[in-house]
Formats: C-alpha cells, structure tokens, sequence
C-alpha cells in the first residue's frame, strides 16, 4: 500500500470533458427525438418516455421493443497493462464487462434481453494474433450469454489501423429484448413516493471511473501492483480493478417470475449514485442503509482523496443496480436477488419532495441539478 | 491523372491480413452458435439459417426479430484527410455511410428496420469539439434515418483517448427490425434455378475497399485532390470516394408494398461480387449485363493495376446490392427500384450447377471457395 499523503484526483483531470461532449449530445437527442415518428409509417409508434433512458422502446403491438448499444469504455487498457505485468489474459472478465454495459442498461426498462451483438473493433489484425487473448475474449462473452440467456446473434471483428490504436481494441455490444407482457414496462410511471429502494451489490469498479482508475494507478509507487489491503497480500489493484462487472439481468428476470413489481430501476454507472436522481419526476431518495464498500473503491477514495460526495457521485461504493418498488415487497425483492448470489439492501425509500439524493449515514447530499442527462 | 505506370497494389499489401482474423471468427461463430437455444427459456427460437447471413433472426411469435451491429470501417480516414484538404467536414456523408451499414444488412432478410442505435466513439473529448464536423455527423445521421424512416433510437459518444486515436473516431450503428408477416423471411429458402438476379447501383465504393482506397493515394502525385477523370476537372478522388453509400432499404420495402416476391438479397461490400456466391446452396450465378463501373472504382482498377477478377472480387463495381427475384418479376423489381431513385438491371440468372459466379462479358469466375463467411 503506498504511503503518500494522498492527494486529489478529480475526473476532469484524468481527461474527459463532458463539457464538449455535451453540446454534441444535446443536438444529436434533438435530431434522434424528430426521427421517432417514423414508427407510425409501420404501424408502430416509439415510447417517448423512453428516451433519456437507458433503453429505447417501441411499441410494435402485442409487445414493446427494446435495444442499445453500449461500449466499454477503457478497462481495456487495465488488462492490457496487466497482462504485460502477469503474462495473463483478463478478456474473458472483459467480454463479461462488455456485455454488462448493454445488457444491465436494456433491463432497466423492464425488457427480457434476447440477443446480443458483439462489436470488436481491433487496432490491426494483429490483435487478434494472440491467441490467448482472442479466445478470453471469446470464452468470455459466450459465458456471460449463458449466465444472461441470451443468443448471441453475431457481430463485427474490423480490423481499424489508423483509428484503433495499434494493440488495442475497442469493445461494445448491443442488446435487443422484449418487454413481454408490456406490463414488465417499468419507464417510472408508477414510481412514487413510499416505494422502497433495493441496492444490488456491484463487484468493484464495474467498468465506470476508469479514467480515473488509471490515472491514479499512475501515481502508485507499484502501479497496478500495489496491494490494495494491507492484509490481503496478492490482492492487487489491477486484478481489483478487473473484477468482471456483474450481470443483474438474472434477478430482473427471477424478480418477474416471483411476481415482485418493479416501479424502476437503475443501473449504477459513470456519476455514481447520482444515477438514483435518473427519473424526471420530482422525488426525493433518502437513503439509509449503505451497502459495504468493495476494498477497491475505498482504496481509490483514500488516494485520490475524494470525499464522500465525490465518491458517491462518481463510483458505485458498492450498489451496481438500484430496484424501486413496493415497500412491502422490498424485502422479498432482496431476497430474490440473495437467491441469484447477488447480496442486496433494503437500503432507503422515495419520499415527495424536492428532487434530492439523501445518503444519510454519509450526511451527503445531491440535487437533481447534479445529474443533467436529458 | 497520374502519368505513373500502375503497378498493382493488392488488399494485403493495404494491411488487412484475414488470416489473423479468422480464426477468431471461427471460434467465436461456434460460441455463437451454442447460445442460441437460450432463446427456448424464453419461448422464442433462432433461426438457424440466419447464422453466416447478413443478420440473426429470432422468432418471436407474431414476426421475426432482425438484429444487427455494424462498424464502418476506415472511411473516415479519407474524410479527415479531406477536410485537411479542403477546409469542409464530409460527416453528414460518413453517416449516411454507417448507416447503410447497418441497415443494407438487416434488409437482406427481409426485415424492416425500424430502430438505429449511434455508436461514436471519439479518440477524445476534443474531436465533438469541431462543431461543423459533429453537426454535420448529427445531420447526416438524422438525414439518413428520415430515407430509411427509421427512429434513431439512441446510442454512445464515448470519448476513448488511449484505444481509439487522438483526433479520430469509430463509427458503427446497430439496427433492429422485424420481418412482418414472416412470408417476408428472405434467408434463400426459395432462391432456385431460374431466378434472376437484378443488381442495384452503387454510388461508387461505398464504405468496403477503403484501406486499398487509401493506400492508392499515398502514390498519387496529387493524392486525394487527383482529378480523375480528365475530362472532368474538379472531379477529385477524394471526393469521388467520399460519395455516400446508397441507401437500399426505401427499395425493399417499396418491392413488398408492390408485391415482388424477394428469394434471396445480398449486400456487396467486402469481397465484392463475390458476395453474390453468399448462400450456402450449390448454385451456379450467371451474369450478361453489367452495370457501368463508377469512374472512382474505374480509376482504382486502372491505378492499383487490378485485373477484372481481383476488382470484381474486391469492389463492387457499380453494384450495391443484389435482388434475387422470379424471373418474371425481373424486370418490374427493377422498375421499382429506379423510382425509388436507385438505377437498376436485370444483370443476370441462377443456374443449377456447381457452386460459381460467371460473369460472362469480363470471361471472369469465382467458385464458392473464394468466399468463406461462414
């Protein structure tokens, strides 16, 4: 563990901007939002409350269609470097991340995901030259469609010298599945207050504040070495950083076999838990109970020395996926989460009020002005 | 126009190197494959068929499911060069071209396309900083999407400093559809002998050959800004290349309103005519008329040294996209496409015979051998 007074690190200067992504952004919604009525030429018509979430929806008659497509992001690089730190190949926990990325987002609407498109976009041909890796990444992604159900349909392996970076690879998925009854829809119309709000445990870091990660592996005296607890030896902060992001698709579909209503969900990823102020109604979260924080984010916490509303708004700190649904049935809904071995909390509930994010063991609070999505 | 002698230039001289690739693909369409019974827990099921084919199918009761993820390739290469060059941005084209993609994939087995996913993937926050180029990227998308009347569904701008390059970006689009009614399936179930083959123009390369494209240029005097055709001036090769990919699917869907029964479509990209020896079934593809050779692929040939069979086998050369149609059906499949805007010929017939593309006016063939998608 390194013994430098921690000093802080921020997600601006590990180099995203959202700043000029943003203008980017906002028009290309514009423009998407004008195309939706296309559907109608079919017969079909767009859920419009689906835009700004996680997942678009059509209705096309007897059920609703939903699909994505998602990207890694730059884990990637983290078992890159670990591999030329190790000799080993971490891409088949990349492939699982991958999927995670898509299939995680596409449920928050309530879809059963089907199928699963894989898109991987190498440096040159050579990446695939590693036979190692290729057949990780493979083996991988083939699991964590079985752990999903999911068919994987197909996909794209271009080799993209002059864009992909040489030795580098440039990971997405994207996910198609049914919301089958339409009545598995969960957009938050029936979210409300006195709904219970369920936290499902995430693994680590998932596959969000990576820039961040690496940045701060950087300043590490054993870089991606260190040991992260000093009691724990060989637990290290690369192989930390790689635990797969977990797959929550099989608790939505256990919780719909028991018969649990979900008001909403979502998924925990890049701003933290400012993720919880996703829907647009004006409510208020108030959490109280805090799931337990996995030891790699509490190391990045402690070095990057973020307090503890940076770390909530920018990492999981342990809650992957959040459920809102009826407060007598919250406790079954964790417990159907235990069942498919993903710890879960009854961990707060949504009250009228303002739109605000009580984390009240921390005394942390976010407004809605701190999550601008739409 | 060069004055230079053309020596040739082949596909593996412009670095793409299949071979590396290939074992890849082949583990990883058996993982594929495997996975496709998860789709029993669902009540739903694969269609087999649509393995190796342009887009996975699902049925899913009522219709089939159709889905889809593309990458574009190197193409914008050629247009950040271009804008070097000339001062203005070609993304509003380089859209239409990740579009066409996706959706002239989707369309071969007969689906409608109705939901496009954006996947733009930056080499850094900076890149959505050159507003023209990420509004012009906006406008084509949203244009593209209006001829296909599909929604724009969503999708990702990751900014990816460290995978993808510093000023670059990775452009695919992911695309769902369905196949409504099922009698629209167009997997080669009914493709026979006797059935004509009716190919519809392309613009010029499209978004396949790009890497040959941009390997020709580095040995142009004048590189991208080489007229190339000398009576033309101001006809550049740049320009030329850049010509958006046309759009088929207003054809597909202008064929099923008229009744054309389709039996089997295949969109020419890589490999070049070769892909019309796509489907699996032993037969023999003949063809008496060609379409005109866009002067940019022309100019390829002539400069790259190719002989008919090595740039019928890599370019399109002037044909998009192939409609396997009823012989007596030819001629009215063809009609219909040019009011749609897309010239058109009945170019040729399916015999039975061993497994072969003849293209009779060039004295040129291929066998099923010299193309293996699956």
């Amino acid at each position: 563990m390194s013994t430098q007074a921690p000093t802080p690190l921020t997600y601006d200067q590990a180099g995203v901007n959202y700043d000029l992504i943003d203008p980017l952004k906002v028009a290309a919604q514009r423009a998407a939002a004008a195309t939706g009525a296309h559907l109608g030429v079919h017969g079909f018509a767009e859920l419009a409350g689906s835009r700004g979430e996680s997942a678009y929806v059509v209705d096309v008659g007897p059920f609703l269609l939903a699909s994505i497509v998602e990207c890694l992001g730059t884990k990637t690089l983290v078992a890159d470097e670990m591999q030329r730190l190790t000799g080993r190949s971490y891409f088949d926990g990349i492939a699982q991340d991958t999927i995670a990325m898509a299939v995680n987002d596409l449920i928050t609407v309530g879809a059963t995901p089907l199928v699963v498109q894989a898109y991987w976009a190498a440096g040159g041909s050579d990446w695939f030259a590693d036979a190692d890796r290729a057949q990780a990444l493979v083996r991988g992604w083939k699991a964590a469609c079985d752990t999903c159900q999911v068919a994987w349909g197909g996909g794209e392996t271009p080799a993209l010298a002059g864009i992909v970076e040489a030795g580098r690879i440039d990971l997405a998925a994207s996910c198609t599945g049914l919301v089958n009854p339409k009545e598995r829809l969960t957009l938050g119309d029936r979210l409300g207050p006195g709904d219970a709000i369920v936290l499902l445990a995430s693994s680590g870091i998932h596959a969000n504040g990576l820039s961040l990660a690496r940045k701060l592996a950087e300043r590490l005296p054993q870089g991606y070495l260190t040991e992260i607890e000093p009691g724990q030896p060989g637990w290290r902060y690369g192989n930390a950083l790689l635990a797969p992001t977990l797959l929550y698709s099989p608790v939505t579909e256990a919780l719909w076999r028991a018969g649990v209503p979900v008001h909403y969900a979502a998924n925990i990823t890049g701003h933290g838990w400012r993720k919880l102020l996703r829907h647009p109604k004006t409510l208020a979260y108030r959490i109280h109970t805090l799931p337990p924080v996995p030891p790699v984010l509490r190391f990045i916490q402690h070095q990057a020395a973020m307090d503890d509303a940076e770390a909530y708004g920018t990492l999981n700190m342990g809650a992957g996926f959040a459920l809102f649904v009826p407060a007598d049935r919250a406790e079954q809904a964790a417990a159907v989460a235990r069942d498919c071995g993903v710890p879960a909390w009854v961990a707060g509930q949504v009250e009228a009020g303002p739109k605000q994010l009580h984390i009240d063991p921390l005394g942390v609070q976010f407004n809605g002005a701190d999550l601008q999505l739409r």
